[in-house]
């Protein structure tokens, strides 16, 4: 699935320059020191602009980032993609450059970049038959200060997938209690008895944009759905499971740690409810 | 004291060309996914080379990226600093660029970055009178595949070292079940009943070059030295405690969380020992 998803991006503003290079003072290399988004783009337009733009706010506002101006954001993704058509736009806004040191510099800038990637292509079978998923032993490790946000220290995620070459779609990750929290890059949801169930995020794991409208469709249509904590025996136990993020949609499972799943109707229901926004499905 | 260390890079190198930028498809950028070294430079030349190339390498090793030649980093070093006579290198080494996708590709080339940066200026009396300490309230959290090297996650340190500003000269972290792990930018030693002690790295921390360097000095002049669990109530019953790295060489504590220490007689010995090295003192 990586070969569409690895292609270097096709062209990138920062602070709105067009330019694919950035200077080695910037505190997003040298400390991961920033937040990012990453974007479906729909006949040259980000979907879910205002959910991604309002978690990149949350997430300066956590790590104390004076987030960019939205409209000057938004004019930037619009400018890059707009020609695109079906694109990923990924938004990187880091503290800015400073000299040696943690502390975090008072006047600096905060640097914003925006790259364009190529849609990436997802194999075939995903939709229809469900896809493989391994159980990764790298951990996440609990911190309630950078829980919840998508911030750039992103080693344990690089080193969980490095665990797999292509014989899965997905890796699920627990943290270090052993509580399921999430996919290496979306979210999970059990369904069990027609009722969907998602880890709770306040120790670790991305909230993800496409976790929080599948619990708000839940909401809206009466579907039980509870953010709790669960357990790899809960995984077991349940009569479907289903990944989800901004670019895939939804993708129910076929196989989990060497458990095999049925795609229950709630999926079906759930896909169907986003078939028109992912035309993939 | 941050005024000196803040300032900008002197002059870099990006895989040996004399250069300040790097592509943003970095994964250093993109992930942190990358390790570094800050080395004291003593007359052109880095200090205890031997010793900030085997974290580097035990490090990249950890990642699963490709070291860089170690004759070439140091060339590379000592033509960069050669000429400043008291200075700072700094080498970053990241997995490369790639497309998006946490997955670590297998063709990228590892970048190396070498950044010169001035000598610190620290703030007066810290060798004599010893210095102020803040617990910090951000916590570290644990994962022993990260544990002990010097990655470029660190948001956690980031954050810590944003709790003040100069009222203290450094921060004391923890980690998510209150034990003692180190300082922010250094490594912790509590002195009681003239022995060493200092925490155990195998959840969390850098394994600082300055600490080994003390633990092995204590073995040669048999004094007594543990790495083990200490909690904030080992440090009230302390005699003293001091912090360490490979840049300040051993500061002693003045204060910490609010509680006086004397410098007791083996804190003071231990400096007298790096003294030729670290003249400042």
């Amino acid at each position: 699935m990586d070969t569409g998803d690895r292609e270097m991006g096709i062209s990138s503003l920062v602070n709105g320059r067009l330019c694919a290079e950035l200077s080695v003072a910037d505190r997003g290399l040298q400390y991961g020191d920033g937040v990012f988004e990453t974007i479906a783009v729909k006949d040259g337009l980000p979907q879910q602009w205002e959910r991604h733009l309002r978690r990149l706010r949350r997430g300066c506002k956590r790590l104390g980032i004076k987030p960019p101006a939205s409209k000057l954001l938004l004019k930037e993704v619009v400018s890059l993609c707009g020609q695109l058509g079906r694109a990923v736009a990924k938004i990187i806004v880091t503290r800015g450059q400073s000299g040696r040191g943690y502390r975090p510099p008072v006047a600096a800038e905060p640097t914003r970049i925006v790259v364009a990637y190529p849609w990436p292509r997802y194999p075939e079978g995903v939709y229809d038959d469900g896809i493989k998923v391994r159980v990764c032993k790298m951990r996440l490790s609990c911190n309630p200060v950078l829980a919840g946000i998508k911030h750039l220290n992103r080693l344990e995620q690089v080193l969980a997938r490095g665990e797999w070459e292509d014989e899965y779609q997905e890796g699920l990750m627990l943290d270090s209690r052993n509580r399921v929290i999430e996919g290496t890059m979306s979210n999970v949801f059990v369904i069990k008895d027609d009722a969907l169930h998602t880890p709770k995020l306040d120790q670790c794991g991305v909230e993800g944009v496409m976790r929080q409208r599948l619990l708000e469709l839940a909401h809206q249509q009466n579907i039980p759905a509870a953010v709790t904590e669960l357990a790899l025996v809960d995984l077991k136990r349940a009569d479907g499971v289903l990944f989800c993020n901004s670019l895939i949609g939804v993708w129910p499972v076929q196989e989990l740690g060497g458990q095999s799943y049925k795609i229950p109707p709630l999926t079906r229901r759930i896909m169907d409810e986003f078939a028109g926004e992912f035309p993939y499905l």
